[in-house]
C-alpha cells in the first residue's frame, strides 16, 4: 500500500495510544486522515459507518477491537459483550465472525492475566496473515493475467480489467483481493488498465481510483451502467472483483451490482474472477440466497458529499424530500457465472466440487 | 402530464413570444421552470445541454426549432443550415432526423411565403401525433399489465414494474413511452409500484420519480446496481424501458445500463418490454452495433448538483481533479433479450420478422 510513495497498512495497533489506528475512509478520496480508535465502541462505530470497510479489513479491525476490549477488561462476560457488539455491526461479511472467533478462542481458556497479550498477538497474527494471503492471491491472479496477456499482447493495446467496488488495499490490511493481481501484473510489466465502476451509492470507485493512482496503474472511472457496453465493444479482457461471503457451492455475495457485471461477462465470453481469502467462505451455506443482505440507509442514495469549487466540503441532496428509496448493499452472483475463485491456496472452480477440493487442500 | 393537478405538455409553441416553450429539465427535480427558446440556436443549445431530453421530445422540439428558423428566414439555404445545426445536436436518437425531415419535406416545394405557416403546422402535427402515439402505447401496454396482474393479483401485493432512465412525459410531449402503460394501469385501478433506476450519471430517475409522484403512482428509487438483486428475489414482475433507436432487426439502443437490466430479466424469467413510437425505428440499420453511441462529458460523472441543507443549490466534485472518466451514454440490448416492442400499432416481436410485420401493418 503506497501512499505518496511510502508504504502503509490500512490498520495497525498503536501501542503508545493504546488504540486501533485506521484511515477514515468516509473522508476519501479527498482527505487521507488517520484516526485512532481507543474503545471497542469506537471500533464498532467505525465499522457501522464504514470508516473502515471491505470484508478482510473489517475482520482485522474487529479482531483488534476485541483485543482492545480485553485490554480494558479481560473478564469473560466483558469479552462476550464486546464480541456481540462487534459482530452486530455488519450482517453480510462472514469473516467478521471468523476473526472475532479466532481472538475469542485464542484467549477464552487462558487465565485473565494472560488474555491481554494473547488477544493482541492473535489480532496481529490475523493482520499479518491477511497481508500474506492477499500477496498469494496476487501471485495466483498474476498467473491468470500473464496467460491472458500472452493471448492479447499482439493487439498492441493494454490489458483491460474491469472491477466493481473497492477490493484493494483500502479493503484489506494490504495489497487487496481483486486488486492484488492487478498490482502484481503492473509491477511485472504487463500494461494493465483498469475500468473502475463508480459503485453507487457510496462511490467506492473513487477509493479504487485513488489507490490505483498512488500505485501508478492507469485507470478510468465509469458509471455502473457502462460496463455492459464496454464488454459488448470488446474493451474488457477480464473482470476481477472481491467478495464479502462465498458459499460452499461457490455462490459469491459481493457489493450490489456485481451480479449484473457477471451476467454481461458471461454474455460476451469474458472471464469473471473473484479474489478472496478463504476466511470469507461460509462453509455452512450452500445457496447464496440464504445469505442475509444488508439494507443500508436511504441517505447513501439521496445525499452526496464532495468538494465545492472553493475547496470546501458540502453535502447535497439530489432527490426531493418525499422520494422513497431502497438500498440493498449486496447481491449474489451464482457460481456458474464465475470463471474461478482466486484464493491464497490457488484458483478453484466456483462450484460444489471446486470448494470441496479447496477444503481438502486446506485440511491436508 | 399532471403538474400540481394541472395538465401540461412538455413543449408548446408560444405564438405571442414567437418561441418554443419548454420545461428546463436541467433544473429538475428541484425546480419546475418554463423557458422560451426564441431562436434555432437556443433550441440547439437546449438539446445539447439536455434542457430537453428523451428521443420523442427531442424530435418534437427540433421540429419546432426548424419552424422557428423558417419563421425568421424562409430561404432554402437558411432552412438547410438550421436543419444541420439541429441535426448535429445529438447523434444517437434517430427520430430527431425523422422530425426534421418531416418539417423540411413539408415546406421545401412551397414558395417561401407559404413556408412559415406550413412548417409550424407540421411541427404542431408532430407534437399532436406524439401525444396520440404515446396514448396508444399506453393502451397496448395496459393490455400486457392487465394480463400480468390477472396472474399475480392472488399474491395480494402490488404489481412491480422496473424502469430505467426517464421515458415518461418529460421525455415526450405527453404520457411517455415506457411510462404510458404505467399511468394507464394506475388509472385503471391496477395497484402498480415502480422501481426507478437512478440512472447515473445524470440521475434521470429523479425526473421519473417526480412525474410518478405528480401522478400519484407509488414508486421507490434504487441505484442502478440494485435491480438484479430485486429480480433475483422475485420483487420485479416486469421491466419496461424506452429507446432512442431501434433497428430493423429489433436491437434496442437506450440509455446506458438498459442492457444489464435486460440480461438480469432474462436470467430471472422476467418479461422485458420496450415502449416506442415507430418514429424511433431506424429501418436502415439491422445490427445495433452500427448505431453511433454518444460519448458525453466527464463532468456528468464527477460533478453533481443538488440542494444543500439551507436550500441553496450547490455543485460538488466527488472525484479528484486528476481522475480520468469515460461516459458513453447508451448501450444496445439485442432483440433476443426483449420480450416485445410496444408501439402505437400494437406489440411486436423484437426480431427481423416482428419488425417486418410492423412495417407491413404501417404500409397497409
Amino acid at each position: 500500500m503506497r501512499i505518496a510513495g511510502t508504504w502503509h497498512r490500512s490498520v495497525r495497533f498503536d501501542a503508545a495510544e493504546a488504540g486501533v489506528c485506521i484511515l477514515d475512509q468516509t473522508l476519501l478520496p479527498h482527505r487521507l486522515q488517520w484516526i485512532t480508535l481507543t474503545s471497542p465502541e469506537a471500533v464498532a462505530e467505525a465499522i457501522v459507518t464504514m470508516r473502515v470497510r471491505g470484508a478482510p479489513l473489517i475482520g482485522a479491525v474487529a479482531a483488534y477491537g476485541l483485543a482492545l476490549a480485553i485490554r480494558h477488561n479481560p473478564a469473560t462476560a466483558a469479552i462476550e459483550a464486546a464480541f456481540s457488539l462487534l459482530l452486530e455491526t455488519r450482517p453480510t461479511a462472514i469473516n467478521l465472525r471468523w476473526a472475532l472467533e479466532r481472538v475469542y478462542n485464542a484467549v477464552i481458556a487462558l487465565p485473565e492475566t494472560e488474555r491481554r497479550s494473547q488477544s493482541l498477538a492473535e489480532a496481529e497474527a490475523i493482520a499479518e496473515e491477511d497481508v500474506r494471503t492477499c500477496q498469494m492471491i496476487g501471485e495466483y491472479g498474476l498467473e491468470i493475467l500473464t496467460a491472458l496477456w500472452a493471448q492479447r499482447s499482439h493487439a498492441q493495446r493494454r490489458l483491460h480489467i474491469l472491477t466493481h467496488c473497492n477490493a484493494g488495499w483500502f479493503a484489506t490490511v494490504d495489497w487487496g483481493t481483486a486488486l492484488a493481481p492487478v498490482y502484481k501484473a503492473h509491477d511485472a510489466g504487463i500494461p494493465v488498465h483498469v475500468w473502475v465502476d463508480e459503485t453507487r451509492p457510496r462511490n467506492q470507485g473513487a477509493i479504487t481510483a485513488l489507490e490505483l493512482a498512488q500505485h501508478g496503474v492507469p485507470h478510468t472511472v465509469i458509471t455502473d451502467n457502462a460496463g455492459g457496453l464496454l464488454m459488448q465493444r470488446g474493451e474488457v479482457d477480464i473482470c476481477i472483483v472481491g467478495t464479502d461471503r462465498t458459499t460452499a457451492h461457490g455462490d459469491v455475495c459481493n457489493k450490489v451490482g456485481t451480479y449484473l457485471k457477471a451476467l454481461a461477462a458471461r454474455d460476451n465470453g469474458i472471464p469473471f474472477y473473484v479474489g478472496l481469502p478463504t476466511s470469507t467462505i461460509d462453509w455452512q451455506i450452500e445457496n447464496g440466497r440464504e445469505i442475509p443482505i444488508e439494507d443500508r440507509d436511504a441517505s447513501e442514495i439521496h445525499t452526496l458529499h464532495g468538494r465545492q469549487a472553493n475547496g470546501e466540503h458540502a453535502a447535497i441532496r439530489v432527490y426531493p424530500q418525499e422520494t422513497r428509496f431502497a438500498n440493498p448493499a449486496f447481491d449474489v452472483t451464482p457460481g456458474h457465472l464465475v470463471t474461478g475463485l482466486i484464493t491464497e491456496w490457488g484458483v478453484y472452480a466456483a462450484s460444489q466440487a471446486g470448494l470441496a477440493q479447496l477444503k481438502k487442500d486446506m485440511d491436508a
